[in-house]
């Protein structure tokens, strides 16, 4: 099974990162269908060459598509995936990029028709920068996508794992509730921690700040229309998450506020070894 | 008033590139001699050319210089510089690039000769990388240098400035407890997260790592020979600085576990505010 037509619903970052990645490396044969509910972007998808066709309407996109892609935010991704169901032609593939997934998957098990084929796709990938003029055709080459394939275990499957392989990226298939932790832990919880970082520093000291602040803030960047969703959707793995963080903080301020270093030497030779094996 | 002469005793990262720095920006007659204790490293400065001299002992290390600048782990800087201080000529000036200053210029104002020159110049420069292999002749280019001249205020400190100056830094004269206090939040706290947020992954959920993770644990690379020391010596403030974030991320807990985004929104959007002055 290989998708000739791909429709893809939300021009923003990555969106456009799909689409632009598709046409680095999947077949000239294939036709790229782009949506975007903002006026202006599906035109300037197409006159970047990243899509083929641009529309404005979510029906004329999907119609004819083999595989329907939601890259729209969090919160807007249940409503495009039913939307797009309506008017998609059966047996076709809908898959969305959401970082969080029980709350999604929980939504469109009941709100879709039966039959309907739908997998979780979220890339280990993204960019404090928004909208589709950052976009990056190699934005998923040796990058995870958790496949999240929810009660499904459609064949059909397999054929969006090839995709996702085609574009250079690895899969891992994964349930909603286990991908929401690991995500709150190693990709929520950096956020968090370094817009809290950036809110710590008072605004007098801004012109001291080197590469240590900059570096560790960097993701400080990313735009609250992604980010204020990506957490109230997966606020209690976030908590979680956020709970340990206090608490490995915690053991520092006791080190601190003890005396000796042989607990301060102990976390900092901990955290060595963790960030090598990350290398 | 120029240094011709300059003796630099350590040669980890900050001394070798302090040296290449000198070697790069200062004139050819300067003399740049290096001290190491530990063995091979003054041999394999002189022998990468960043040092015209490489001497085993800090005695033959100062003999003449007009400047001479610690480069010797916090915890080693007083030491480094006392021994210094006996065997240097009249009118030297003695620098150390510590990054915490109370305790050091505390601890000299009682040891040092009266008389004695000597001034912080603490570089916001510097490598999660050890070692002098890794070292940048362009490390000081448009970076602070912070110099607390202590209770000195002899004309020679024109003379240190406009030597950072020469290797492309900009220079600010604090307090040594305003420098404390400036460097706990803006270096001393972003290292602790790093290093807390790198203790709180599971082994298990390494390989899931992506970009943002690993931008905001890059400085957890730092050596503990290194960051045990800064810490050790400036508990008191890094503390404070600690406590300010750990408050910030009880108003994360609290926006997390209540209804509601508006809350959420608006600590994303306030650091998003500081994040793009610091661009």
């Amino acid at each position: 099974m290989v998708f000739q037509k791909i429709a893809i619903l939300g021009m923003g970052f990555m969106g456009a990162s799909l689409a632009a990645s598709i046409r680095r490396f999947g077949s000239p044969d294939w036709e790229i269908r782009g949506f975007d509910p903002l006026e202006g972007r599906p035109a300037w998808a197409q006159s970047a060459g990243i899509v083929d066709c641009a529309f404005s309407s979510i029906k004329e996109t999907v119609e004819g598509a083999d595989l329907v892609v939601s890259a729209a935010p969090v919160d807007h991704i249940v409503g495009t995936i039913l939307e797009a169901a309506r008017h998609m032609k059966q047996g076709a593939i809908l898959a969305d990029l959401g970082s969080t997934r029980e709350r999604i998957e929980t939504a469109l098990c009941e709100g879709l028709p039966k039959g309907a084929i739908h997998a979780g796709s979220h890339p280990m990938a993204g960019s404090e920068k928004t909208g589709p003029e950052h976009c990056k055709d190699i934005l998923f080459v040796g990058k995870w996508i958790f496949l999240t394939p929810g009660t499904s275990s459609h064949p059909a499957l397999d054929a969006l794992e090839g995709f996702w392989e085609k574009l250079g990226a690895r899969v891992a298939r994964l349930g909603a509730k286990e991908h929401d932790q690991i995500v709150a832990t190693t990709s929520h919880l950096p956020h968090l921690a370094a817009f809290a970082l950036a809110n710590t520093l008072p605004r007098k000291w801004e012109e001291f700040v080197a590469g240590g602040f900059r570096d560790t803030t960097r993701i400080a960047g990313g735009a609250p229309e992604i980010w204020t969703p990506i957490f109230d959707t997966n606020r209690s793995c976030v908590l979680e998450a956020l709970d340990q963080y206090m608490a490995n903080l915690k053991e520092w301020r006791d080190a601190l506020a003890n005396p000796g270093t042989f607990e301060i030497d102990k976390l900092v030779k901990k955290a060595n070894e963790t960030r090598s094996r990350l290398m």
